[in-house]
């Protein structure tokens, strides 16, 4: 057992945030003391944990010096501004945002690559956005099955990819529409009840939204081997939780779907369902597994894999991803 | 002007059915006779036409001697029964239902090969499926500009595609859950409210749905051209009505967006938006067009091309093909 750290949570009223407390509580993350951190409005509200209320306090005032680890799940320009602060106080920062994409943060996927707690600390680790994330968990599991030519990612994501106000929306505009009153978009710009939307968030010059560039980034730095390989469209469907991913895959050789099973079996995050497929609802919501189905080839390519993925895009995507960082980080604490 | 025929819609009471007769009276279709026809309890129901209400006969005792052109938009085993019992009572056949796979019918989207109408009648015609064709209308524009290497689709189809129960369904199950009820599902094996189903019906020993077979084989059938370059996955979405379809494409060459962004704008049934993205809800349903958006190409390969499509399934994938099919067999009616 570790010895108990001081650590802060910034952003602790967010979706992210909240599902954070709520694993380190279940997990006996051995902590200290528990600074949550907030602005604006979040500010001054009061969160519960191992059955005492915390109060978050202002970000802006917070000494990173009294804690060890801090998470950040807050809005990227928010831990631009105060993540390398926390640094420079002595503290390891575990970014959920996808504020530093670049060198200046390890990005970590622990099913990935568990050997990342072995950095010196104070550092700066990224975790990856839920989709990469999924995506590069099943890849590592097929790693030495599958020489990838090409994949491509079709990513149904759900309200909570825009955090609690997603939410929000869904569920008011759906009881709108159920109850006959006319739809009025508030966060979004059009009908997203009972409606895909085939864009998420702005776009760039190139016609790319910021999360299929990050989805793309990100999983080529977790697995090198996908370089200039990967190809991302996000959506957004009608659901308040979880990622619904298709993969489609293209090898260089005819893939062995009994090898493909096996190692998907074999692999501790992944429950792989044969003969049937998975959903968010029903299946991975709560959990912390990842769901896999529908293996099968190409309808005439045996070189052409495809998969579909479900995941509670918070908890199996990010939150427990970060965990098990802190919980690798702590280890090094004396 | 054609002069008026004596005409026959088996399966007038089901979604495909329903929209059929609105766009034949919606076009002024020539109909002298019209005959509606149906089995089971949809025997004896009324339906509006013209002004008039029109009841729903028994299909089995029906002489198609009587009628000149018979569409089926009903079940595939009461298409097979019947259709070919009609074609040789002298009666021109429209399948929408996917009855008939191989050359015993000619596969037709008017958007793509409007020359088919001179083949002598009585003839067997069958409709594509909804993503079939829409893609297939797409792609015939962008047919001199791409030399196609691979596609694939992953289309998020909506419960219209499921027929009235589908869309019963959703409602029912939606209700519920709203009124904080348990769902109780019963066309489907589990929850489809706020849920993307990542299977549409049962799957071959091969893992591949129906439809997606079907989808695969219509488009290469309607484009030789991509003869074993096509992948599909098809999902439920919890959608009442509409196709929205990702499509990602791989060619031999770098792909001009420009050139494409021209080709699908100058395409008659299309409707390109630039700089946004499409929805069912709000754009496509209700029209004869299919909306495209999203034209880029692949984040680091110019010779990727994605695209967005949005359309009313049942309206502009099905129905509309069909009219436009019975609209050009008619001219040749002395």
């Amino acid at each position: 057992m570790s010895e108990a750290v001081d650590i802060a949570v910034v952003g602790a009223t967010g979706i992210l945030g909240e599902a954070l407390l709520e694993l380190l509580e279940e997990r006996e993350f051995p902590i200290a003391d528990l600074h949550l951190l907030g602005s604006g409005e979040s500010t001054g509200k009061s969160l519960p944990f191992r059955g005492r209320s915390l109060r978050v306090r202002d970000l802006s005032g917070f000494d990173f010096s009294s804690v060890r680890l801090a998470f950040f799940a807050t809005a990227e320009s928010v831990v631009r501004e105060h993540a390398v602060r926390a640094q420079a106080a002595g503290c390891s920062v575990i970014d959920l945002s996808g504020a530093f994409p670049g060198d200046e943060a390890r990005l970590v996927q622990m099913a990935v690559d568990p050997a990342v707690a072995d950095i010196d600390q104070p550092a700066m680790f990224a975790i990856p956005c839920a989709p990469a994330a999924e995506v590069a968990e099943v890849l590592a599991a097929l790693r030495s099955l599958v020489a990838v030519e090409r994949i491509t990612v079709t990513a149904c994501l759900s309200a909570s990819a825009l955090g609690r106000e997603g939410v929000q929306e869904l569920a008011r505009q759906t009881a709108e529409l159920l109850n006959a009153r006319p739809v009025e978009p508030r966060l979004l710009d059009r009908q997203y009840a009972f409606n895909v939307l085939g864009q998420v968030g702005a776009v760039d010059a190139q016609g790319h939204a910021q999360i299929e560039r990050r989805l793309v980034r990100e999983l080529e730095r977790l697995l090198p081997e996908l370089q200039q390989r990967v190809s991302a469209s996000c959506v957004l469907a009608p659901v308040f939780f979880g990622d619904a991913l298709s993969l489609n895959l293209r090898a260089s050789a005819p893939i062995s779907l009994e090898a493909v099973r096996a190692a998907l079996e074999s692999a501790p995050g992944i429950e792989l369902l044969e003969d049937d497929y998975p959903t968010v609802v029903g299946d991975a919501i709560g959990q912390d597994v990842l769901y896999v189905g529908r293996v099968r080839h190409g309808i005439d390519d045996p070189c052409e894999l495809n998969l579909w993925i479900a995941s509670d895009n918070v908890r199996k995507g990010v939150v427990s991803n970060a965990v098990a960082l802190a919980e690798s980080l702590i280890k090094h604490y004396s």
